[in-house]
C-alpha cells in the first residue's frame, strides 16, 4: 500500500532526547516517542470499543481524555495537540458463565489484559510522524522495544489523512 | 431453570406511581420501574464491554455512575443504593474501512445504536426485583412495554446473587 507520508525515523528517534509526552510513570516511557503512561487513564470516558478477530483475536475499548473526546464530538482534525487516545486491548473470550446462563454460546467478554496503546498528538514535537507520538504498555510499563515502536506510525499513516491517521470512530 | 425469588409484579407495577429513580428526560420513563435516562450518562466511565452473538449480534459498553464504578472496583456486593449501570448496545458490524486497510476481515465496530438499557439500584424502591429498576431507551426515550420491563428482573435473577443479579464484571 502507498505511502501518504516520509516520516523520518532519525528525528523521531531524537525526540527519545525530550521529556515525556504524557502523564507521569516510573519508567522512561516509550522507545522513539517518550510517551507515558497518563495517571487516571482508565478513568477516560469512552471513544468506542471493537473486537479485532484474526491473531490478534481481543476486545478493546478506546478512551480520551478531555481534548480528545471533545475533539471527536466535534468534528475537529486535526485533533488538537494535548490529545490522547488510549486503546485498551484483552483477550476476547467466551463467557461461560453468560453462556451457561443463556442456554447457548452468545457472550464474548474481555479477559485477560492484553496491553494499552496511547496516541499522543502534539504536531510539533511529532511533526515526523504525522504529529502522533505513539506507546505500547503491558501491566502499566512501557514496552522498550524500538522495532514495536517504529511500526506505530507507517500503521497510522494507512488511516484517511481527514481523520488524521486515527482509525477510531467516535460512538455516540 | 430455578427462579431464585418470587417476585410480585403487583408491586412492582405499584413503583410506576412513585417519581422517577434517576435523572431527568422529557418522557414519564421505564413502565412499571418509571427509571428515566440520566443526563450525562455518555460521559460515565468504563466498567466493561462484550459482543453478544446470537439473534442480538450486538457490541456494547457498560458504563456506570460513580457510585456504581467505585463498588465495582471495591468489589462491594450488593451494590450501594444510587447506584446505577448503563448498557449502551450498538449493531456488530465489520469495518470496511479497518479490513481494507489491513487486507483482511478481522475489524468488528459499533454501528447504528440498538438500545440503552439502566439497571438502578435502589433496595427500598425496588425491593420486589431484587432491589434493582430497569428501563431500556431507544433514541433516547424510554420503551414504554411493560411486556418487556416485565424480562429483565427474571432474566437478572438467573446471575449470582452474590454478583448482586448483576453480569458485567469489571474490565480493570
Amino acid at each position: 500500500m502507498k505511502r501518504r507520508h516520509s516520516w523520518s525515523w532519525a528525528a523521531a528517534c531524537a525526540l527519545a532526547l525530550l521529556p515525556a509526552a504524557a502523564g507521569s510513570a516510573d519508567d522512561d516511557g516509550s522507545p522513539i516517542f517518550g510517551v507515558k503512561l497518563p495517571v487516571g487513564y482508565r478513568d477516560w470516558r469512552l471513544i468506542s470499543m471493537a473486537h479485532e478477530a484474526g491473531s490478534l483475536n481481543d476486545i478493546r475499548a478506546v478512551l480520551g481524555n478531555d481534548i480528545a473526546v471533545q475533539a471527536f464530538r466535534d468534528g475537529t482534525r486535526p485533533f488538537p495537540d494535548g490529545a490522547v487516545i488510549a486503546r485498551l486491548a484483552y483477550a476476547y473470550v467466551p463467557s461461560e458463565e453468560n453462556n451457561a446462563i443463556f442456554g447457548q454460546a452468545q457472550s464474548f467478554v474481555p479477559g485477560a489484559p492484553t496491553n494499552v496503546q496511547l496516541s499522543v498528538k502534539d504536531a510539533t514535537r511529532y511533526a515526523d510522524t504525522g504529529g502522533w507520538g505513539y506507546g505500547q504498555f503491558e501491566g502499566g510499563k512501557a514496552n522498550r522495544s524500538a522495532a514495536l515502536m517504529e511500526t506505530c506510525a507507517p500503521c497510522h499513516a494507512r488511516a484517511p489523512a481527514g481523520d488524521d491517521f486515527v482509525f477510531t470512530h467516535y460512538t455516540p
